[in-house]
C-alpha cells in the first residue's frame, strides 16, 4: 500500500466566471453546469491524493439554495476527506462572489467518491488520507456515515448493518 | 391551485451520442457531464408539469457504476414523481446503448427537485401530480422519504422528526 | 441481408432547451445549430435501424419559417422511412414549445440519408424498413421520389430517368 | 429600394481546423457540424449584401460525399447569388485541405436563403445583386429554378406553376 | 482614490484538466486555448484588486516551450503586480502536472493589463497595489519597464522617452 | 531545404460572428476568446507555408483598444512574414465590422511564431518566405527585431547582442 498522505496535499482550487452559456432563462447558473465543474475539480483532488487516473463513482446529494447570476465568480475548493482501499471521498465547497458588490458566501457543498484505476480501468489500492485540522478530522469521521448512506441508497447494504448511520438517528 | 396533472404528462426524453469532449482521459463519459444532461432534461419535465420556469433546488445521490465509452448513446427519461406546494421531485433514468453491439442497460438513476418560479424568481404554487402505473405509484410513495433525507442532509429537519425515513430503518 | 425491422423500432427522441449560445443577435435559435441537433438524432435513429456506425450522406432542403426564442424547448423525433441497400432515409420532425405559455407547434421537418459503414468506413448492407402506420407508409412511398431529386441535384441522375419524381409534375 | 450591389461585395471566407469535438466516432467531421459553420458564414455574406440583420429561411439539399478527418482544414466561401425583395440566396462552397499531404478539393456546396429583418424582426427590402463573372451569372440564372423547387417542397407553389423548374425536365 | 490593497489579496487560482477539445492534431493543448484560460483567471484577479468590472487591455508576449498533453492538469495562479490609475498589470503563472507520473513544472508566464470600468464602460480609478514578498516586489519594480515596452509596441511612446526600458540595454 | 514560397501563398482568412459565449459581462468579446481565434487561423497560415503540422511557439504582445460587441463580425487575416530554419513568424490582423451600421476598422494585430514538426513532434526544416508587396517587405524586415525582443524576453539572448533591436533605440 502506498505511504499515507496528508489531506491538505490534495487541495485543488478552481475559480470560474459565470458565462452566458452557463446560465438558464433567468440568467442564473444552472445546477447541472455547476455539477460539471464540481466533478472536474473533485477528480483533480482525487488524482493528487492517489497519483492515479480516477473515475467518478458517485456524487452525493447537492442543494442549490442560492442564485448565482451571470458575471459572478465561483470558487471551488476540493480535498480528499478519507480513503477506502481503492476509492476515496472528496468534498467540494463552492463559494460565490459578486466581486464589484463585495459579497462572498458559501453556496454549495458536495461529496463525491472516486475510484483510482490503472490504464486498463481496473481499481488499484491507494494511500490512506491523514486529516490534520479540526475540520478535516470532522469530515474524516463523518465519511463512514456518508458511505453507509450511499451503500444503502445503492441497495448494497441493509439499513440494519449501517451502524455508523444509525447514530444519526440516535439509535443503538 | 392549478388542476392536478398526470405524471405521464411530464415525460421528457433526450437521446445523446457521447462526443469526444464529453469524455475523460480513458475515453469514457465523465460523471459531471452526465449530470449536466440530467439537469436539463429534468428541468424540461418539471416545466411540463408546472407550466412554469423552474430552477434546480437539489440533486440527490447519483452513482456511476457503469463505464459509458465514446460513441455510445445515452437516453435520459425524466418525469415528475410528486409535487410539494411550489416544488416537485423529478426522476431521471439513464439508459446506455452500444447500438452496433446491440447492448442496452439502465446505467444511472437520479432524483432532482425543482422549484417553480415566476419571472422575478419567486416560488409559485403548482399542480398536484397523479401517479397511474405501479412504478409511478412506488416513486410517489417513496418521494416523502427522500424528501426527509434531503431536509436532514441540508440540516433543515431533525432526524427524530423524519417519520417516513425512520421506516427505512424499521423503527417506530 | 439482415432481417427486416419495423420503422417504429428506430424512433429516437431528443428534447433540448435553447441556451444562449444557440441563439443569434435577435436571441433566436440559429438555423445551423438546429441542423447540428437534427444530424445527431438522425444518426441515432439510423444506428438503431442498421445496428451499424453510420455517416451522414445528405440533408435535404430544410426551411425555418418559425422563430424559436431562447428558453423554448425543441423536441426532435427521428425515424427511418425506408432503406436502400447500404443507405437509409431518416425523417426528423421538430416541435417547439414555450411551456410556460402552453404553446407547441411543428416548426421544421428534415429528411436525411445515412450510410451504414463498418469500422474501416466501408458501406455495408442493412435491413429493410417495414412501415406500419399510414404516416409511415406515406413517408415510405415518397422516399423514392426524394431520392431521385437528391440524385438529380447531385448530378448523378438525368431528370428524364427520374420516373418517380416526374410524377410530381404530373408527367408520363 | 437600396442601390444595387455587386455579388463580389458579399464574399465572406472562413477557414477552420477540424477539432476533436467536430468529429464522429470514426474521427471524421459530422455533417451537422459543417452545417453550423455553413449557416454562420452564409449569414455574414447575407449581412454584407443587405447591411441588415438576417435570419436563415432555408438550407437546400447538401450532400456529404467526402470524409473530412480530424486536423484537416475546411475553407468556406460564401456569396449572395441573387436577391428577391426581402430575401436573398447565398451559395457556400466548402473546400477541404490536408495541408501536410498537399491535397485540396471541393467537398460540399450549399444554397441557403436569408431574410433581412429590422430590429423587431420584420422583413425589410434589400438591394439587387449584380453578378459579374460567368460563374456568378450562372448562379444568378439558376437561382429562380432553385427558388421554385423550395416553394414546391414547402407546399407553397404548385408544380405546374414552376415554369423555371420544369425546364430542368425539358418540358414546356 | 480607494485605499491601497495588498497584492496577495488578488491571488486567484484555477486548475483545469486538459480535455479533448482543448488539444491540437498531436493531442496537445493549443496555445490559444491556454490564452483563453489565462485571460479569465487574470480578469478575476483584476476584479479582486479593483472591485470593479474589468476589460482586457493587453496581453504581453507568451511563449509555449512545453508540450501539455491531453489529461494533464494545468494550474494558473494570477495576481496583480502593480496598478496605474485606472489600469493594472496582472501576472499569470501556469504550472503543468502529469499527476499519475508525479511531474510538475512551470510551463508559461503571462503579463496582462486590465482596465477597471463602470457599468457604462468608462475607466475608473483603482487602489494602489502593495507588494510584500521579494517576488512581488520584483514584479512591482519591473512593471514600469514592461509598461514602457507595451507603449512603444503600441506606438504610443517614443523609445527615447522609455527611461526604464533603456536600463534593460544598460543605457543612460 | 524545401523550395522558397511566396508570402501570399500562406494567406488564410476567417470571419466569425460574435456569439453570446464569446462575450464578457458587458456583452463584449473577451480578449482571451479572440486569442483562441488568432491562434487557430495563425496555425492554418503556418501550415500552408510549411506543409507541416505546426505548434505555437509564442504569441507577441497584443492590445485590445476597441470594444467588439455581440453580433459584430470579426475577420482575421493571417500570413507568414518570415521563416527561420524550423520556425516562422505569422502576422494576424483583425478587422471588426458592425455590418448593419456600415462600420469597419482594424482592431488588433498579433505576431505569432510557429514551429513545424513531424508526426513525432520533432522540429523540421521549412521553406524560406519571399515577400512581394511593400507591406510584406516591411513585415519581413522588422521580423528580426521582433525575434530578438522575444529571445530577450524569454531570457535566451543578452540585450547587448540584440543588434537589430538596439536600432529601435537609435543605438550603435
Amino acid at each position: 500500500m502506498p505511504k499515507p498522505k496528508k489531506v491538505s496535499e490534495s487541495l485543488s482550487i478552481k475559480s470560474e466566471m459565470i458565462m452566458p452559456n452557463d446560465t438558464n432563462t433567468l440568467g442564473n447558473l444552472m445546477g447541472g453546469n455547476l455539477m460539471r465543474m464540481v466533478d472536474v475539480i473533485g477528480a483533480i483532488a482525487a488524482q493528487k491524493h492517489s497519483n492515479r487516473i480516477v473515475v467518478t463513482a458517485s456524487i452525493d446529494n447537492v442543494s442549490f439554495t442560492n442564485v448565482v447570476p451571470l458575471g459572478d465568480v465561483v470558487t471551488l475548493e476540493a480535498k480528499v476527506t478519507r480513503s477506502f482501499n481503492t476509492s476515496m471521498e472528496v468534498v467540494v465547497t463552492v463559494y460565490t462572489e459578486n466581486i464589484p458588490a463585495g459579497t462572498k458566501k458559501q453556496t454549495n457543498q458536495a461529496f463525491l467518491t472516486f475510484v483510482a484505476v490503472d490504464q486498463s480501468g481496473r481499481p488499484i489500492e491507494i494511500a490512506e488520507a491523514i486529516p490534520e485540522t479540526e475540520e478535516e478530522k470532522a469530515f474524516y469521521e463523518a465519511a463512514l456515515r456518508r458511505r453507509q448512506l450511499r451503500l444503502i441508497l445503492a441497495g448494497r447494504m441493509k439499513p440494519n448493518d449501517a451502524t455508523e448511520l444509525r447514530a444519526l438517528f440516535d439509535l443503538k
